[in-house]
């Protein structure tokens, strides 16, 4: 609580790893990319994760459990998911320490105990996923399959940031069969807008739904549908991803069926997945200078009260009716937390729920009670009124629905007047170095142009749109032709 | 469904390997002592976590998330514990594949890629956590710290079987940070009794509560407390355990405070956990050789209706009034599967049902629609009665209650029949021989003797119950004299 935050003028990614180590979030451990969530991030994870389990079941998905290690013959097997992470992958080569004999209570690799065959942590599931399935699927009566698993998955990248990017990191992988394209195709669609619809409506994150370009696709999928949100600092951030993976995993682990006419095919599949970096997104979108701000469906509590007191008497007729608000208040299925700890004067108390985006707190003093009133602050807003006791429960119940559209009207006001439609490579530089967000551009669908426009730019195309509206052009950079406008950005 | 299951006379190992896979609960997988938990087999353990957690969250815990990865100087830190997991612990040396320059198409570890330090992933988290707790404590006011963690850990055991013993599982642990040994201890026993608590009243396992022998304490601890459950084949089956840590890990991180009186100490400390193990439990406890017997607190479905129809006209008539009781019993928080699926007849649907443990099946067809009634078939006594439709719901609910308890007093009067108290070490050895289960019997005390009982029977001592009554008496091995009975059992 010390030390104000830096602000986002100032730096924006200092204040971003500020604001994560002092809301008590997560910090770094002593393992190089891997982070600790701290209960409080986590609680926030969790609020994620029940709400999109809901969803996934809601939507006809189970879940299950699959090994954390692919050995190496299958880790291999699907040659482009191979090569897409054979770069950034942890190894397990044995299975035992012993007594190091050259340095007294210290332990090393016994040399004895290697495995046969090397066992990759998994980056993401597919390949162990295919070759259970293969063993699952016989007739199209076995089929769909539609399967989600909640994992820790390992990815050696070489620059971390809490959240955003780590070397171990929490996500769900839902992994899909079918029999047919059309139906796997409408599968991953649907679980994108999933994930939209959860972006939007549960974390108040305004997204754009769209397609990949070839070379930002996932490795061993045929399309990627994403939603792309727009942070703060006019960067774009990659929320989740849909993937359409047609019948490659199925061809690399020979997983046939026999369809309604007897015949053999391979299966069609999809997978999709989002991650604890939906705790970047959401820092990103909403939080300000004085800390984290929080829309009221993730806030691990709602509410707060902060009793005023200067004597033991006080406290006990400003607890008294604090309780009772409590016991309304969850009676209506709101999140309340009492701070009663005596450790803590009211302005610390203050500052920490402000820093760690408590939307709603009510103050509670004496004179209060004399008056029927409460003080109430909004932490969006940051704004206090004194309202009446009387009707306090209905108050912060519409409060609370007020100030999650609030955020996300907001949000979706920065992220339209980001979005920015140029029509010459000399405006989408200009553009970009001066107001950054979103660019909507011709492009000409080649992959040269592409990777042109991101040497120059550093900005890439997050996505095609779904919405896309139809209109002839030429390619910013090329001159080529053109069928419609999609978004380029810098991105995290 | 094909074939029966193996009766639990004929081969109790093979019925339990057969049910786990028949009744679609897991799976071996292609990675060598790794399961794969499948959809209907992870949503009992999903019923698990859930009310675990609740009971977690109603004793003040947090939940957190750690890093999979304990660098190894960390590992070796605490030196019992070190000791006691190097043996079975699978270690990532290498961070990166490279295509294998000898087989085109293959890929192989990349030998520039070596980890400075190699990292062991955790068979438990104690290392890992108390080296973070050193940076989270400084004085008594950040203590108690309540912590708990849903995790995979690898332990790399030789012999594996599903649930029971597996080189992956699924678990929680628990570990907490007090400021004196009396809170530390009171914790431990606390959390042993939320362990005891769920098993009985949720799983309806009984258990008896105990301390372990030093040779069979968690390594590291100081006190393991423990609940052990009689399996069907008399083998005792350790269920769960909380361990007193005392100062160890605290020393070995080197974690102080400054306590109440401005002085530095170490500080204290305990972790706790139950894992899919618990899983084995259920199925050998309440199960038999028609497949799995599910309390109706852990069934995924409670309640399954089967429509019983030759024409289409008749599906819809049945399926009319199956609704109708399903919406009925959802409204009572009951859940409830219309199993209206034409690929399967109605006999093949009551196998399934009965293989995989559903509580209540309801039939129902055209006569039943005439009488206004339904067929009602109980899995645990496998007895059917036709009732009245009128009163169903009022029915199906006070059954679920009687089944729930009926499973209990079952698992209990034949748990309390198999504790058999000798008062010598042949009768131990006949008891032992002829019907196995617990046997209470004085012990004197010392690990020789606990040993060699161990070598001369495989018996070991399962725990001391904390209810032991005083009684004095003498060591059925050694003649020593003895304080009370301790329980002694062949193990899972």
């Amino acid at each position: 609580m010390s030390k104000k935050l830096t602000s986002r003028a100032e730096d924006y990614s200092k204040w971003y790893n500020e604001l994560v180590v002092k809301a008590d979030l997560a910090e770094n451990s002593a393992v190089r990319g891997c982070m600790v969530i701290k209960p409080y991030g986590y609680a926030i994870w969790e609020k994620m994760q029940a709400e999109l389990d809901k969803m996934f079941k809601e939507t006809g998905h189970q879940n299950a459990y699959f090994p954390l290690f692919v050995p190496k013959s299958l880790f291999e097997a699907e040659e482009k998911n191979a090569e897409g992470f054979a770069k950034e992958c942890a190894i397990v080569t044995h299975y035992r320490l012993q007594a190091d004999p050259d340095k007294p209570g210290k332990l090393r690799v016994d040399p004895e105990a290697k495995l046969e065959e090397e066992l990759i942590v998994r980056p993401t599931s597919e390949a162990i996923i295919w070759n259970t399935y293969r063993n699952w699927i016989q007739s199209y009566r076995d089929l769909p399959i539609l399967i989600n698993q909640w994992a820790n998955v390992v990815r050696w990248e070489m620059r971390t940031r809490l959240f955003l990017r780590t070397a171990e990191f929490l996500w769900q992988e839902g992994h899909t069969a079918h029999q047919n394209k059309a139906e796997a195709m409408a599968e991953a669609r649907l679980m994108n807008n999933v994930y939209a619809t959860f972006a939007e409506n549960f974390m108040a994150i305004p997204v754009v739904q769209g397609v990949k370009t070839e070379s930002e696709r996932f490795a061993g999928a045929d399309e990627t549908f994403c939603i792309e949100a727009l942070m703060q600092d006019g960067k774009a951030l990659q929320a989740g991803t849909s993937h359409f993976l047609g019948q490659n995993f199925a061809k690399a682990f020979d997983v046939k069926f026999a369809n309604k006419e007897g015949k053999q095919d391979y299966v069609w599949a999809t997978s999709w997945g989002v991650s604890t970096r939906l705790m970047g997104a959401l820092i990103m979108t909403h939080s300000d200078d004085n800390g984290l701000v929080l829309p009221p469906s993730l806030a691990p509590n709602q509410v707060v009260i902060v009793p005023i007191y200067k004597s033991d008497e006080e406290f006990d007729a400003v607890s008294e009716v604090a309780k009772s608000i409590q016991t309304d208040l969850r009676a209506k299925g709101i999140t309340v937390k009492f701070d009663d700890r005596d450790t803590q004067r009211p302005g610390a108390k203050f500052a920490q729920h402000e820093l760690q985006g408590v939307p709603l707190r009510i103050a509670i003093g004496p004179k209060d009670l004399q008056n029927g009133t409460v003080e109430l602050a909004r932490r969006d807003t940051l704004t206090k009124e004194v309202v009446a006791l009387d009707d306090l429960t209905n108050t912060v119940e519409n409060l609370l629905k007020e100030i999650q559209d609030t955020l996300f009207k907001k949000a979706l006001d920065f992220r339209d007047s980001h979005i920015t439609e140029v029509n010459s490579f000399e405006e989408f530089k200009d553009v970009l170095e001066k107001k950054t967000g979103f660019i909507s551009a011709h492009w000409d669908g080649t992959n040269e142009t592409e990777e042109k426009i991101k040497e120059l730019t550093k900005a890439t195309i997050r996505c095609i749109p779904l919405k896309m509206k139809e209109e002839a052009g030429v390619c910013v950079y090329s001159g080529q032709s053109s069928k419609g406008r999609v978004l380029f950005a810098k991105a995290y």
